[in-house]
């Protein structure tokens, strides 16, 4: 990696839009949540979610709702880590509303119950370190000589980059269900949440990020007014209680991000009435875990094509984009990922 | 208390101001923070702080950087729990930068070490509950038959908006003071981080609020670039270690808010040069805590002015604005008490 030298905080960087913003109404509220009681019979308001939303001047109709992944905040969709405009952004330009969400237990969400998922130990997985999380998301591997980069790769250079994008890791105030390999419990109280705060919105696209696929689906097939969904690399991937998919082989990574979610038949079946593009960045099939990921994401396409769904797997190197990480959204080329979406969103009649 | 019905997202209210708010730029980035080993050899980036940036067009010179309290995050800058504006949007409305932080171990700032200011007990003093809080923060009595305002309450009425209220509430993810009383290491960490994002912003006003002055002052003492500090009700204060202000009679409250911070003579003569107002609401003298630490506010007043120093004390009942609760910038009033802000940013030239 090249150390170059970057200020984080310019009012004008060469290569970004410098067309002013201009937004009708900004603001923040909680979603969801619910109460505990004390010994001395104190109610506490624990659970809820986060949202920070702006609407632009003349906002399309369709709301652009992003939700963050495993150890990260709605950050994830702010300023890229080399200082770009990040997804909040271009999605402000191109006329929709934007709706940032922290989930319950994550970030500015509202305090928990007790217990915790940060643990003890620093050396225990949750932390992730300069050079674990280097291949955990394929920027590349870290050497004895230090970090070498995937051949083209598309992370932004520099030091103080990857010091930018190792700084959005953010624990959980309460289970997140990745200590137990997911448990109905905390899928339903995070995809009930978000389900009620696109109830309150109205049409959505729901653009999901990694592990918020354990609870993405289920919040999908719970609000109506999710008329679409963008899929950057989520796992694990929901399916019909009556109808599980094929076993897949699979060894040497944790597994609760690949074993199917199960969920009622009925419920499943609305899915199908969700317009759905799962998509995978570049160095997948020589990534043990997540090329058994985009196996499952066929299984579930699969699923809900047989049902006439509209479901579909998009590869980003076939369509001549490589170089991405785990974090297409915030690589070098995100305005051509979002170009893709927009292609999408146009073919759906999500633009208006 | 009244149950009014309210929409959390509406995209007009009618009180609310409906002119656009036409940002030059926005964005995110992580400040301070710190490298820690695991027993692996993996370096783990811990103790960053968060801040949020907006720049209306045209923008003024001097920005506004927002510091929040205990238990609170940069969402309480945001949206007041009734869906109003708060004082993220009423400053880029009156054309300044504005610069919302959550400061490390707190919401969406980086993970911090191991240990957790998350207590395993729901009956330990740091769960705020509806009832506790209510009289915590002078919004008035929760008595055996429920919630009894104080008379001319200020405070946004409705359950949905002490819902929203109470969800704000959100722990630190490390130590961040409050379990000891407020050690040199914690407030240094505090204190050193949001110096260095100032140092790097600019000309500053800092607007503290509650515990931030715990880490406030030492904070505007090490930048140059903050040239004043409005400070709502906040508390500890800071003084000088060579002339420690006389004990005050106190009795039956925490003591850590109370108790001065003593830091060198030569550090605690910087703020001479900071144009500083500390600002209380309604109900305080009646309120032993916030009345002692009004005493303080007198001391270290004093103290400034004595050095030649430019501090002041504003009580706003004595200016007619009644009814404020702990958090004055989000009280039914907001507006008349960003109007004093306003003023006190003319008087000292900070308007442009």
């Amino acid at each position: 990696m090249t150390t170059t030298t970057q200020t984080r905080y310019t009012r004008a960087h060469a290569t970004d839009p410098t067309e002013p913003i201009v937004l009708q109404e900004q603001g923040s509220f909680a979603f969801g949540g619910r109460w505990i009681q004390r010994s001395d019979g104190g109610n506490v308001l624990v659970d809820a979610g986060y949202v920070q939303y702006q609407i632009p001047a003349g906002a399309k109709k369709h709301a652009i709702v992003l939700w963050h992944g495993y150890g990260e905040t709605g950050r994830t969709w702010e300023t890229t880590p080399d200082g770009r405009e990040g997804y909040q952004n271009i999605w402000l330009r191109r006329g929709h509303p934007v709706f940032v969400i922290d989930q319950p237990r994550r970030g500015r969400a509202s305090v928990s119950g007790p217990g915790t998922r940060i643990p003890a130990a620093l050396d225990e997985d949750f932390y992730f370190t300069e050079q674990n999380i280097y291949e955990a998301f394929r920027l590349g591997i870290w050497t004895a000589d230090g970090p070498q980069p995937n051949a083209g790769s598309a992370f932004p250079p520099g030091a103080e980059s990857y010091r930018q994008y190792l700084s959005m890791t953010t624990p959980s105030n309460g289970p997140d269900g990745t200590e137990d390999g997911f448990s109905d419990e905390v899928r339903n109280l995070m995809a009930d949440a978000v389900a009620e705060l696109i109830d309150e919105i109205g049409d959505s696209i729901l653009v999901l990020h990694s592990t918020a696929g354990a609870f993405g689906w289920r919040a999908a097939a719970r609000s109506a007014n999710v008329k679409g969904v963008i899929a950057y690399e989520t796992s694990p991937f929901t399916f019909s209680a009556a109808a599980p998919p094929a076993a897949l082989p699979y060894d040497g990574f944790e597994t609760a991000w690949i074993d199917p979610d199960l969920i009622p038949d009925e419920e499943f079946d609305r899915l199908k009435d969700v317009a759905i593009q799962v998509v995978y960045g570049d160095y997948i099939l020589e990534h043990a875990e997540y090329g058994t990921q985009r196996k499952r994401a066929l299984q579930f396409i699969d699923a809900l094509r047989a049902r006439g769904g509209q479901a579909e797997l998009l590869d980003l190197p076939e369509r001549g984009i490589t170089g991405n990480t785990h974090f297409v959204f915030s690589d070098l080329n995100n305005l051509a990922i979002a170009d893709l979406m927009s292609e999408w969103l146009d073919a759906h009649g999500f633009s208006d």
